[in-house]
């Protein structure tokens, strides 16, 4: 093994992994870096930090701010956005499917999908009839697919990730965690992450 | 009046306003913004957001990271970097002595010499003589300056600074207003900041 790797923390409902989400296969594939993607849940993340909801509502000026700075980042990146209503989105089922599809090949596409869905057009997330129609369009059976997600055995997958964020130190999203646990948070330090990833490569 | 101009807020005790502070000069230099250095603090923000002291310190995930953060950047930058010990620092005399030299003149080389101090070689920036060696290392008598600093006039000034940053909705440091209001927020915000503002210069 000698691949550039990194692990993409992300959650459905966070608004700066949406640019991640969008961009981090194409980058990570132009620079040789193999990406595994972790979707988590920051609720849980968030309650031992004493937060019940996002810190951008918890704190309004950094919410201000966040919007603004996400019209002007999609804005550049030529990436649709619209402000999900409400946000956060509840991401839980979208975390479970998505854990479901990176078995089957069909996680990553799945994955955009779902951000694209929300931010892009502001479809509501959290409802089963959304997800099933974007499983549709990767040619997924959403029947199955949204029972399997379901499963205790998926529901556990998805608690071990928010579990791992944890050990790994993340505290937002996305994040990213490198080789020796290197972390790098936030969508702005996406090329730094990668660029780690490849120096840090065993040879 | 065609300048491109920036308004830069800072906290000298602000990690990431010390890589700020030592760079904005000659990058707005190179992009032709006039910078107006405004350092207020953040004390009054962070209280007014339920917090006591620095969010670093608060939450610890956030605090190990951004130390890790701030070591990566400073490394590739090639700033000397060393923790302050406390953190934060207390930063108001700093800041009101800055006050006093940016209308003399001097302000902005002060301010990098403060950052510097501190940051660079954990000198203690609330000490009366470390200051007053920063001054005579400027050329500038430190008796009759720590004095000014100190006036009512002067303090004032601060005040008036720290009022015009949370109207800004200034909610964390560096941060960078342009024409129009837009905020930037965080040293990795700099070169957006400085392409704005050229980019919405009066013609």
């Amino acid at each position: 093994m000698s691949d550039a790797a990194l692990d993409f923390y992300f959650d459905f409902a966070s608004t700066y992994s949406y640019p991640a989400a969008m961009r981090i296969g194409a980058l990570a594939q132009a620079a040789g870096v193999t990406v595994r993607w972790r979707p988590f849940l920051l609720g849980p993340v968030f309650k031992a930090q004493g937060w019940d909801t996002s810190p951008f509502n918890i704190y309004p000026a950094k919410g201000r701010y966040m919007w603004r700075d996400l019209d002007r980042i999609c804005a550049r990146l030529e990436l649709p956005f619209c402000r999900p209503d409400p946000f956060p989105q509840p991401s839980m089922l979208a975390a479970r499917v998505a854990h479901a599809g990176l078995d089957d090949g069909w996680g990553e596409a799945f994955c955009r999908a779902a951000f694209a869905a929300e931010f892009g057009q502001g479809r509501q997330i959290a409802d089963e009839a959304v997800l099933a129609d974007l499983l549709q369009g990767l040619g997924v059976a959403p029947e199955p697919t949204l029972a399997r997600a379901r499963s205790e055995q998926n529901k556990a997958r998805l608690r071990a990730a928010t579990a791992a964020a944890e050990r790994a130190g993340v505290f937002g999203a996305p994040s990213f965690v490198a080789r020796g646990g290197e972390l790098f948070w936030g969508h702005d330090r996406l090329a730094d992450a990668l660029a780690w990833a490849v120096r840090s490569r065993p040879r």
